[in-house]
């Protein structure tokens, strides 16, 4: 039997992703559970729904208790959090780097410091300085941000989106183990759970 | 100061409404909470938001999770489940019968008698027969059907829904404490919490 493992499915635009990258390490280490850090994006599934934006801000009551979930949640669980001024920020630089540290080791490090720039310190993570600024803090080489944009890493992403979709994923942050999908950072537990032993 | 008290907002129609009602009591028993059960109608709500059916069938992917999703969290629970053959069902009728269960005070029993025909039993909760049925089953008298359809239950149930807007409720569940919204059963624990000590 294979040790027990999780795939993390996440967005860097996406509020609810930022608490599930934050715990899921946590989480993980305990429940003696492996996780494979899968990013991908948002923007073509919900412009295959006819969304032109986060459904946060097509929906106003839903966007407006989204805000003060976070807060509460953050509040819960001991995580720094700071409304960004804007929403979704476009994520697509950070996530092609983000494969690039899959490969060489350190895409959980870099994930959460995208994250908490988007979401602790308001920061553009569209920008591509941005995202170069995070590189450097991190102490990695400036060569992974070209590899990142390199047509066979380009192509990386786009068929892990593919792949996201083709598991029925439809929101961000969500977890599979092998077929079975669990949407949204309510569900971390659960399907760490699951990957120790299935209840149904 | 008053008791600690809960306003558990819910829709016959909705599955994760199900799931509530028939854990809010005995979850707020043992955090020492005050439940008041208040049906509304959801439809009028996803109408406004141009939606003339549920989400979960306006967006397949996330309708596949929602069922496999019962599933599991109906296995966890030790609640009994059938996916319904239709959804979403009308609840209007039995929403009405429930507001004299407010009054009379057997609203939580009925309530969750009415959930049980149409996620246990796939009955059709919209046919005023099977809510008849249901009033009979609990030894109830057929005079509170007359009294559901009176102009002035109509009015109230009417004025229940608008008040669920005001508070800023799109879906149910909702738990609402004072002025502080929580959406979706996953956040029970949390409204009975917040009741007893808020943390924000």
């Amino acid at each position: 039997m294979s040790a027990p493992a999780v795939d993390f499915w996440y967005e860097f635009a996406s509020t609810y992703s930022y608490l599930a990258a934050e715990r899921i390490e946590g989480a993980a280490r305990v429940a003696g559970v492996t996780v494979r850090w899968r990013p991908f994006l948002l923007g073509p599934i919900f412009a295959a729904q006819g969304w032109a934006t986060s459904p946060f801000n097509l929906y106003p009551a839903k966007g407006t208790n989204m805000w003060r979930d976070m807060q509460r949640q953050a509040a819960k669980y001991l995580l720094l959090w700071n409304k960004p001024t804007v929403l979704p920020r476009n994520g697509l630089h950070a996530a092609r780097v983000a494969l690039i540290g899959a490969e060489d080791g350190w895409i959980a490090n870099f994930s959460r410091a995208v994250f908490r720039a988007n979401f602790v310190e308001d920061r553009d993570i569209g920008d591509p300085a941005v995202v170069a600024d995070i590189v450097q803090r991190l102490c990695l080489p400036a060569s992974v941000l070209e590899r990142a944009t390199s047509p066979e890493n380009k192509a990386r992403l786009k068929t892990q989106t593919e792949d996201a979709i083709a598991r029925g994923i439809y929101g961000a942050p969500a977890f599979t183990v092998d077929d079975e999908l669990f949407w949204g950072h309510d569900r971390l537990d659960q399907a760490l759970e699951w990957a120790k032993a299935p209840w149904l």
